[in-house]
């Protein structure tokens, strides 16, 4: 829909699609972090290997952007959909470090349940990215950004069900201080997913 | 003033009176939840549904300024104010959510006198947008803005010496992890209002 | 470069000049808190008063950009550059009002070490103001947005050893809930160094 717009010679859905395929790989590698409770040097380098590399292709987007003609409202769409993308990857990194940094070990089960929501989200972004390329599935596009927006409910609630019983039911604070800083910054994630839906909304109704 | 360049077939004034008018019911809502110094599931109830409202005329107008053709930077300023009303909203939907999970209850002064200020901050935002129709209003406005930046000059002060009495007096720690989040929370609230008055004074300005 | 967009009766880059030594101000200031130890009102008040001074120059560069006809795209430039290095200065004053909320006396070498990366960026900072005149000076000022970038990746380095130090020796949770505060907001500072780095880097770009 948007190509119409969009210089031939600079194909951003490709790069979009590249930068969204880096997405749901740290959403991959996050939730096998979770699901075995331990963060080897593997994993870590794994993840910072993904950021970095997603890293190079919101790069790519600005640059190639910067440089080309389009109509101004458009490349503030391109502006934000790359640098949204780009915090989803950041922002899954940052919990990883936080999970090494704390020294949290063992299997815990709500962000075991997270990192699935997140997951399904992120698969959800993909799907608007790859829709995005063609006015046939613009039912599908819009499916997944309803589901995006309903995981960000489900995130919410979780999120304020197991903050209420980590006040509850934990003692330490200094434990109190770390996982409330994982369980709100795996809730923004969605968020972010969230922001990315809505980016697409917009340019799927100014093409309509 | 810049209905001069909004079509006619959509009234933004009129959507954005009506988005202002939720975010002053929200808050109201939290005025009268501080005061009480108890959240019942009714207030809670009426909270979240004054955002779903608020939520939905965002909603409105982020599609009707997609579908409308207007010059591309004040597509930017109306994108922002509907974005900042409705962080107003969501931030007191939140805080009052907080203080439900943290089981925080009793009357806290200091939240009172925060909820007051808010108040005072949302009905000034509430004036600009009214006084934005009408030319003849730009003192007034001007007024409501100098006001909703020393309300946010007030609430700075107050969270520095509430914080600075939370972390002097009070030696349980999960119970400072609770305060500070609150009190920070509501300084943003003002913090937003003051982006608002921002987004309002640029309108201006341009159309000058 | 981009002097020729620009309009020939208000200087931005001198506005820009002028707020970006407000923010060396504020970083010497900064880093002279920080090597003390100690924070003294007539401390408290400089800073204050240099981040009262960078608002009022912000001020003008967004009033005079709103009256003056130029392009969208380096409308928006304009806007979140001003934007930007006003964060870093606010962001500044912020952490010596906690400083002094938290009661925190005593060198913190960490601290130390911090104040002197935030001085080393925000001088690179200042180096892309000045070079962006002139067009002869496009080397140094990418070697310039490297230094910025590689001195995020440090601070970024610095925040993970302290934050894990910080959680591994300290078992006083208040003092915790301090520090982490500090440490972060003293990162978010290089941070938004880097954003600034990013919107030179494109109004460079467009401008080739």
């Amino acid at each position: 829909m948007f190509f119409r717009f969009l210089p031939q010679n600079t194909n951003f859905f490709e790069l979009f699609e590249k930068q969204v395929n880096f997405a749901v790989d740290a959403a991959d590698c996050f939730k096998e972090i979770c699901s075995k409770g331990n963060i080897d040097d593997a994993a870590l380098n794994k993840i910072a290997a993904i950021e970095h590399q997603g890293d190079d292709v919101a790069h790519t987007i600005i640059e190639q952007l910067n440089k080309t003609f389009i109509t101004p409202f458009d490349r503030e769409d391109i502006h934000r959909l790359a640098k949204e993308l780009d915090d989803v990857i950041d922002m899954l990194n940052t919990i990883v470090s936080r999970l090494k940094i704390y020294k949290i070990t063992g299997v815990n089960k709500h962000l075991v349940e997270f990192a699935s929501v997140i997951r399904e989200s992120v698969g959800a972004v993909a799907c608007t990215i790859k829709y995005m390329r063609d006015k046939k599935h613009s039912k599908e596009l819009s499916q997944a950004c309803v589901e995006i927006n309903r995981l960000e409910n489900v995130g919410d609630a979780m999120r304020d069900k197991v903050l209420a019983e980590l006040f509850e039911k934990e003692k330490d604070p200094i434990v109190v201080i770390k996982w409330k800083e994982i369980y709100q910054d795996s809730e923004t994630v969605l968020d972010i997913c969230e922001d990315v839906a809505h980016v697409v909304d917009s340019i799927l109704v100014k093409q309509a």
